[in-house]
């Protein structure tokens, strides 16, 4: 079902995702060296919705952009995005992907902060060939935000005493900050009056926002099957999510997660901070917040004409929050 | 002694060396984000000779160039190189860089990943500044090669069959492809005509080269005082640099180095590898290869008048094979 409402909401960019998906290819082939290609075969074929370089593409819509630049542009995104997921990989020790081992676990992390490096800057290259310096410099403070969001995860693991403010700002960093730069360059690219690049970059950085609200949502719901990794994935690294810290917020004196976090190893500990978190009225909370970000992303789209580029992204902010994304 | 020589060598460029270090100091500023503030404050201090730096500046003398421009351009060239160092010492699992704990060591691989990143793409933005859009695009390729010759020296570990020319790339790649950067963009930077660019490029090139030789040919002599790291450091981690890739071509049937590689915990073989190569007129030869990159050097410097830059990057030829440099 879900891949059916992905594909009509990105009927009117199909022609230039297929492009993206070929430049993509194209990146890998590095003839010098038979090993970084294996290597960058390896993770450029890690599949996805690829909804980072779909929304660079349908914000490049409202005005008139050569349409190569964004295409280009929506590539070095998703590239940008592949190289994060190799650096997170590693930073987590994740062993899988999308079904796929992961670099680090396959070759190890040496390669991997090698391979990650390369993808950053190959990324960088595709920008340079918009001949855009403003993409080009919103890139670049891309890049600084994604890798500081990390960082802020990084080092607040297992400290349970976390605002949703600290929160709002980690998950900008990590994940809005991309969607807010794939739309805003869509809009520079094609030279767009200041408001609406403004309005473009809100629309990505409230869907950004959704999305990995939704995510952290989904890490409590469901089983391992839907959401494709183990549920309570979270929890156990120390991480704290928005339904966590709604849960401290609501009842301070509650002591789960720091005990939790304190006895690391026990397993009832996580069922019972899982189980208090789910029973509560805590998720449809989380939902509504979700909800919210994406009825923000939907009103920063309210001046532009009522043309397929605009349908399109209004229907994603109904995908993001979908279970089945 | 070699404080002194690098001292007047750079005295054409002193105040611009300055600011350099100032604006360094002032990318560990990130107000909102302490922790990462102090992780860039222990790195951006790590001292150092600033030769790239240096190089960019000095190139951007022969032709009339915003100075604010080369010294940005100079701050982004060592940014890069200290970002490429957090990631060496982590893929490396260095402890030691310059006296002071690496980032890996101190604070985690994890963390030193995420640093790294952020330093690649604080320079990058700090080359947009430049608003030169073939600056950027030399800037990201450079990148693309750093991770590349990284990479290959990994893969290439412990295997004692490597030529000559594997090595050439693997240092152009890793070492030389930035001090080919640092003239080339200094050069760019003041719409040097297209020969000059080159020339410069050219010198940056072998310098780079020399500089790389040099580093390795150390790695075999002196003591650990002189070399700030322990001798014999790259065979013990199954590196091939230039002194044992010649013994290989001089005595095909000497089995040395894959006895050494096969068995990595015998010192005797260490040090049965490291005589073998020292008592021999290896080392002479890799010096005179060394020498002979300065020259191109020098040589592609012909065409330039003769100016107090154009002094100073021939007296840095003869800085780069010192010993105490």
């Amino acid at each position: 079902m879900s891949a059916t409402l992905i594909d009509s909401i990105y009927a009117p960019i199909q022609e230039d995702l297929r492009l993206v998906e070929e430049n993509l290819r194209a990146i890998s082939k590095v003839d010098t060296f038979p090993f970084l290609s294996g290597l960058l075969d390896h993770v450029l074929d890690f599949g996805g919705k690829h909804i980072r370089p779909a929304i660079t593409l349908l914000a490049s819509r409202f005005h008139p952009c050569d349409r190569d630049r964004a295409v280009i542009m929506a590539t070095a995104v998703e590239a940008l995005h592949i190289a994060t997921l190799v650096h997170d990989d590693t930073v987590d020790q994740a062993e899988v992907r999308r079904g796929r081992a992961t670099v680090s676990n396959r070759w190890g992390r040496e390669v991997a902060v090698l391979l990650g490096d390369y993808l950053f800057a190959r990324s960088a290259s595709l920008v340079c060939e918009t001949s855009n310096i403003r993409a080009m410099s919103r890139f670049a403070e891309t890049v600084m935000a994604l890798s500081a969001g990390e960082l802020r995860e990084y080092v607040a693991c297992y400290d349970w005493r976390q605002t949703r403010e600290q929160y709002w700002l980690r998950i900008h960093d990590k994940t809005a900050s991309l969607f807010a730069a794939a739309t805003e360059t869509g809009a520079i690219l094609g030279d767009a009056p200041e408001q609406h690049i403004d309005a473009l970059r809100s629309y990505g950085h409230n869907l950004g926002m959704a999305f990995q609200v939704m995510d952290d949502i989904l890490d409590f719901e469901g089983t391992e099957t839907v959401a494709g990794k183990p549920v309570g994935n979270d929890l156990t690294h120390g991480v704290m999510t928005l339904p966590a810290i709604l849960l401290a917020e609501r009842f301070p004196a509650d002591e789960t997660i720091k005990a939790l976090f304190s006895d690391r190893q026990d397993p009832d500990k996580l069922r019972e901070a899982m189980d208090k978190i789910r029973s509560s009225s805590i998720m449809r909370e989380a939902n509504e917040i979700a909800e919210g970000f994406c009825d923000k992303a939907r009103r920063a789209l309210d001046g532009f004409p009522d043309q397929a580029a605009r349908r399109s992204l209004i229907d994603l902010t109904g995908y993001v929050t979908q279970r089945e994304r």
